[in-house]
């Protein structure tokens, strides 16, 4: 029968040591997992609703949208999203028309572009300075604002490719004296480290909590400055409880739970950010050591690292798996990271491990080196 | 501390018999509970993703969604949504422009009308029959299409508050005359009982996962002919793989693993609607002996039956907790259903109780009445 292979469900990578840079800010905390239990039916977040998700007390969600995530973000009013990418077209399809221009960095997330493209918008990038640091001058904004007078300007911070953290705070002075709308996407800061909308400048700020929030996906936060409550939070005219660009609700289900649950935490951890910056600085001098170039900003910032790895790629050249092999070596060292298939240039994130696990990381990578050269030799 | 609070969620719910009509679709199988747990942590479903969710193959939601819901849907193709408000958002704002018209049935989910206000979309509504029963007659579509011209026309099989289904293949005959993009919003329909798109005629059919497909939420799916694939799924200027109307994925996270663990279950289920159908009569019966008044068609064709309850109105009026009081006296008998607070009149589904289970329910009902009455003399 087709559906047999559908009765059970098995992720072997749960329980290794976890660099995939999509999945390392997203790991559930142990209250999350409860919850995910406890609230796993359908619909059974909405137990108690009145007629707006973000005003049910029972569970207290109401006082984590109106009250915890403005504060953690720094911002006036927040509200649940599906996700950064859902976030940034809210934004966007309530501030632009089609036709309209919009500027944004050019290491944008590809959902920028696509969310551009669904809200029908002529998009404009700053471009980076390429090729090895791929940074981005967040001044290069004024001149495109000056000739294009966009509706919205969007900066994505750190980006998901390099984990670069352009002066977000520089560009809200832009943002500022050139009345301009501006989006911070944060979906890899948001969670991880010390991200405020205000002290940045931003009109709104948007975080991922299944990617650095600790939560089961799908489910993201927006931010806002109160004057634009009214135009992202407008009410239906015909049920005056109903946020229209919302469709009334969006997460309501349980990664919004798992989002609540895991909260506490998350907003502890983003105290230590300065520890996460020193481990990855650690691990990609130590990846540098055994010939690996890490792209992006140096000394780098942030968890997420990009490297050229040319001893891999050249090893891929010569084996029946080709880039396949690294993804097989570190999964039988109990390493998971790198996506399936990438040797020549891969990225990965430090959050999630310890310093003890990078190191037999380091190590791994020295052993799948060492094996292939010898055979080679 | 102002976040200890959010340290573990509990939900007093779960463990009764559940007659609420939002829930009982959605109670997850054992086999969907595994799945949480093992796809929990955020962005799992994402392992091995080369760059479009529905053609991921570990675990197998490329065969589930290009293969399995097409065939279960009657359709040509299906996509994974975040739900039915999202799935009505996505086709309203790809098939119309600000200022078209679109015909729905006077019993529309208030979504309909959020997601067109959404589109900006002036919406007509095909009135029903009003109290006591409800229905909508089809054929007086009939004269709006010929008078609006609309771009859609939209139908709700059966509606959340009477639990009617009205000919919807009829309409199916209607749309193919006039030539205009029929909806089906099968929230209540799909996974529950049988629901053929292609039998019914309609362009595009819409399912909610955590509404009637023993999912977690928010998830959902849309199925639609053939001729729409090109405009709905349309893919990026610029990244090829990445559909535009989807932001290039939905559901990635685990309310997805739920659904599809969860779908060999359903799948079997629709087959026993006779049952369920007999069921909800034979409840119904029982408490309009009671002195309740079902409304909506009859005898009744779906679980969901709206009652109304002037003896219940009546002690609200004379106890403190006043409507609350059937909530809570329900609660202590292990009984979840009719909203806290309403007495008046209130919903109820018999689809996830036992025949056992309702017999306790309805004396339950009738000791409450005792029990009150015996008081009042």
């Amino acid at each position: 029968m087709a559906t047999q292979e559908f009765s059970s469900f098995k992720r072997e990578q749960k329980d290794l040591i976890n660099l995939m840079p999509l999945q390392t800010g997203g790991i559930l905390t142990d209250a999350a997992r409860e919850a995910l239990v406890e609230f796993g039916d359908g619909f059974s977040t909405c137990d108690f609703c009145l007629g707006n998700l973000c005003n049910i007390t029972n569970p207290p969600i109401k006082k984590f949208a109106h009250e915890l995530l403005p504060r953690f973000l720094g911002c006036d009013v927040a509200t649940i999203t599906h996700g950064a990418r859902e976030a940034k077209f809210m934004v966007m399809h309530c501030l632009t028309n089609p036709g309209d221009t919009i500027i944004v960095d050019g290491n944008r997330h590809y959902t920028t572009v696509v969310a551009a493209e669904r809200a029908e918008l002529n998009i404009i990038e700053v471009p980076s300075s390429g090729y090895p640091e791929f940074k981005v001058n967040v001044a290069d904004y004024i001149p495109l604002i000056e000739k294009h007078h966009p509706k919205l300007i969007l900066l994505t911070y750190p980006d998901g490719n390099y984990g670069n953290l352009p002066d977000a705070k520089r560009l809200g002075g832009v943002a500022a004296k050139y009345n301009v709308p501006y989006i911070l996407n944060g979906a890899y800061a948001v969670g991880r480290m010390p991200t405020s909308m205000m002290e940045i400048g931003a009109d709104f700020i948007i975080g991922s909590a299944h990617k650095s929030m600790a939560s089961a996906g799908p489910c993201g936060v927006l931010g806002m400055k109160k004057k634009w409550e009214n135009i992202l939070l407008r009410k239906s005219a015909v049920y005056k409880k109903k946020e229209v660009e919302l469709l009334g609700c969006t997460v309501r289900g349980v990664p919004l739970i798992t989002f609540m649950a895991s909260f506490p935490y998350v907003k502890e951890r983003v105290n230590h950010w300065d520890e996460q910056v020193a481990k990855a600085q650690w691990f990609s001098q130590e990846l540098e050591n055994l010939g690996l170039k890490q792209l992006g900003g140096k000394p780098h910032r942030h968890d997420l690292l990009h490297f050229d790895a040319p001893a891999f790629y050249e090893i891929s050249q010569h084996v029946p798996e080709r880039g396949y092999f690294l993804y097989k070596e570190l999964k039988k060292r109990g390493i998971w990271g790198p996506q399936p298939g990438l040797a020549k240039s891969f990225k990965v994130s430090t959050f999630a491990a310890s310093k003890e696990q990078l190191g037999f990381v380091i190590d791994s990578f020295k052993d799948i080196l060492q094996k292939h050269h010898s055979k080679a030799v």
